[in-house]
């Protein structure tokens, strides 16, 4: 018994959910779950798990979808759910890679880490106790050209659908991030928009506030602007240090990184304009 | 443009999504927002909201869904929002009947509240400010009977949908919930089924919690074992005396009331045994 | 049995518990709950929640006070837990008014709620429920300097503690706001320093957030840079429209008012160069 | 520059805070931070950290302390604060191991972990990993008290300080938990005292809760009755299973035991009667 899932994304028309459900009718599948999501700007999200007792032609099936939503426009993406393959990117501090890397080793994340590049040495010894190459690209008299170009080798040995920023505290180039589109998912210490850029606790210290959180979001060449997947806060108080806010905000840093890469991994993420939909 | 509510309960099938909306698209229906569930034990519920453009034969359509989903256990809905009519019953604590009276009195429920009903004088002054008749059944000298009779009577003289137990400290008996299937909603000052019965923050006081909360479900005649439709949980510490608890209690209490309401008065809540579901 | 708050507040060094306990001690009063904080700069805050059996000089004991702590920047504050006047300024939104009407009437703040003002009618008739004067200055024509002149006239007939900005959508002068120095509590309905200014629900949808908050910050000349008291968020998806946000967004300004309010009451609130200190 | 805890318990009198500090004032040393809590039934818990520039004797500051507060009820610890030696239970879930030996492994709590024992092999590879000692005493054809002295054989092997229970799924025999009186910290999967017992979130699903929960708490020899240390909860809704309850649990497991962990290490618990005062 096969489990699918459908993606299905476009111009919003009356009639949408009952042409794919009557497709997949049709063809003997059974809907498991099924969510969907109008934009106010009139554009349709679907997200349609179901299973199927025997086999089936996917191709025409998707025939079928398109010869009953006609629009250019739509998109459908139907897949069995696959398991992701990932390369992480690191600093020195570990708490974000060491819960992927737990949770891959126990089979917990549906995604394989290929391997994890850092500009430090400091984690090596740590990713190497679970059999995981390490790829220490030091950035120490190079340009970040030459930084990034050394991290491109590294990359083009793997095939990797998406890259995890885990605290990796270089901002990548535009060249860079268009590379990636939409595959490159980072972590900030902070509830964004507030605190953009470098050193966001000490920012957030001197503000005073009273919460801190944490945001995962899709890279784009605009630096901390890019499309949010998974956000959370903690309450803090006056007797918080930036470096007490650092660290509280590693327990919120992780949370949020692994519950978006949970929902990307599964095919839950649909990116819309700036925004993300997750269905 | 009227907009409407089916409520589709019943075994699961396959193709149960395809037949509803097939028979919405035939009667031109525009689906604006719709979710499912299917339980553990196979049995189907959906909300779906929908709108017309212009008028359409609701006992018509109604009979289409029957022709396609032809499960005599199959129960179908269909009605336009409709704004619920609510008696209230409280004692002397008015945080959660002060917060249905303000959005009452500013339109902020889908609801009419057409009385009070208290066995305590207390709050009269502050619900007559409000315009709505408030009446005071004291209990002294009376038995449980007697009591609800008196109650049952100004009851009578009101056709509501719903009886709201808004910090009602009375136990009502068998007999008169059983008038009421599934109809009256309470506030209970604790996280069900932890400290069930009187006295629940003194109870979380002796057992030393470090959080205290609040759950409004429906009642049966089960003490404090009714289905559950909302729970919410505050954080506390060994500085927290009963009374402290009780404080600091009320806010919770309310949130999750008025969120229970919010739910039952929009027709989002199925009951499913001794569990809801909230679509 | 009287019951003193005793505020403690100067430039950090060694035995000021010490010296102030002593004090304490010899005057014959018992110490019911002390907090201290000392800022990374080496300031030192503490409150002291005590009592006395019968009574004694407050002049001599501060005397004695300043005997110990002989520094000339020390500052202490003793004093009975008075109720605060408060004057509260609004729009066309009740919710934060009526919570804190409705808390007021009860006597569950610890403020006396002398009058309202507001730039609209909209909630004369609510505010009249509760015996207390509604002052409506529109501001229809008026310049900015002309409306305050007439807002400060009204101000001037109360003696009041602290103006209370319960969602009043107007930006007031630096020159109004000079006058109250650390007497004006405003409630913005974002995460400070996230979306400053008008319409933060609008910038929060068009931002594609996952969580919305309110901050509760006292008002500078600075707009929306005051000290912040109390923030909380709350977590949204996709689904949610600015208006949606607006609506849910409602419950946590109000909460986080309360608190805040609630704090700066019961005299715990320190103001520390542009954060506070709540013990 | 030492840094030193002193911990105060005894019945409340007038004067305490006064006769600690000014006995630390003729010492020497300088708090950096005190809190004190008195309970309802007069007990007084004070928990201060300080400061001394050089060196003093600790027993002679033991004795200030017991000639100025004479009642012989009165305990007094004070110590630097020490690394605390652990010894971990657990049986095949790894996630709240994982986290105490990936903080321990980067030297983040404040603890050393000697050993882990277990009652299945499953997790030996992964402690294994971090250089561990790992001990499976597998309980298959013993009775209770065959396999408890094994592992109490084994626990003579080493000077723990305190037990950790990380999901250790068998009940300890009362005759165990006596040995280490107020020494073992177990965490229970259910915000107690909901769910005592097996099976917490089969039980949390059947009654239909809409929020889960975790408890650390010590153990004593009434099951899942001991001092709660911390909690915490997360909302669901219906659509969890037991088993995603279980899922989504583990994340709110960790966060409590690693939260309690912190605040027994670091010397802020003290036990009261059946209760805990952290401060």
């Amino acid at each position: 018994m096969g489990k699918y899932i459908l993606l299905t994304e476009g111009p919003d028309a009356k009639g949408l959910i009952f042409h794919v459900t009557s497709v997949l009718f049709e063809y003997g599948c059974n809907i498991l779950k099924q969510s969907e999501y109008v934009s106010p700007d009139k554009h349709f999200y679907m997200r349609t798990e179901f299973e199927h007792p025997g086999s089936f032609e996917k191709e025409a099936l998707l025939e079928a979808l398109k010869s009953r939503i006609t629009d250019p426009l739509f998109h459908f993406k139907l897949d069995t759910l696959q398991k992701k393959n990932i390369v992480i990117l690191c600093t020195k501090e570990h708490h974000c890679l060491s819960e992927i890397l737990v949770r891959n080793w126990f089979g917990e994340i549906n995604a394989n880490v290929l391997g994890v590049i850092s500009n430090h040495k400091t984690l090596q010894p740590f990713v190497e106790k679970f059999g995981l190459p390490f790829h220490a690209i030091e950035a120490e008299g190079l340009s970040r050209e030459e930084h990034e170009a050394k991290v491109l080798e590294i990359l083009s040995s793997y095939s990797a659908d998406y890259l995890v920023l885990a605290k990796y505290m270089r901002i990548l180039s535009p060249e860079f991030i268009r590379r990636y589109p939409n595959k490159i998912i980072n972590i900030h210490h902070s509830f964004l928009p507030a605190f953009v850029g470098a050193q966001p606790y000490k920012q957030a210290y001197d503000r005073g506030v009273k919460i801190i959180g944490a945001t995962a979001h899709f890279v784009t060449d605009q630096l901390d602007q890019g499309p949010i997947i998974a956000q959370d806060t903690k309450e803090i108080d006056h007797r918080y240090s930036a470096s007490d806010m650092a660290r509280d905000g590693r327990e919120v840093e992780t949370r949020v990184l692994l519950k978006a890469l949970e929902w990307v991994f599964s095919d839950r993420v649909f990116i819309y304009g700036n925004k993300t939909v997750i269905l």
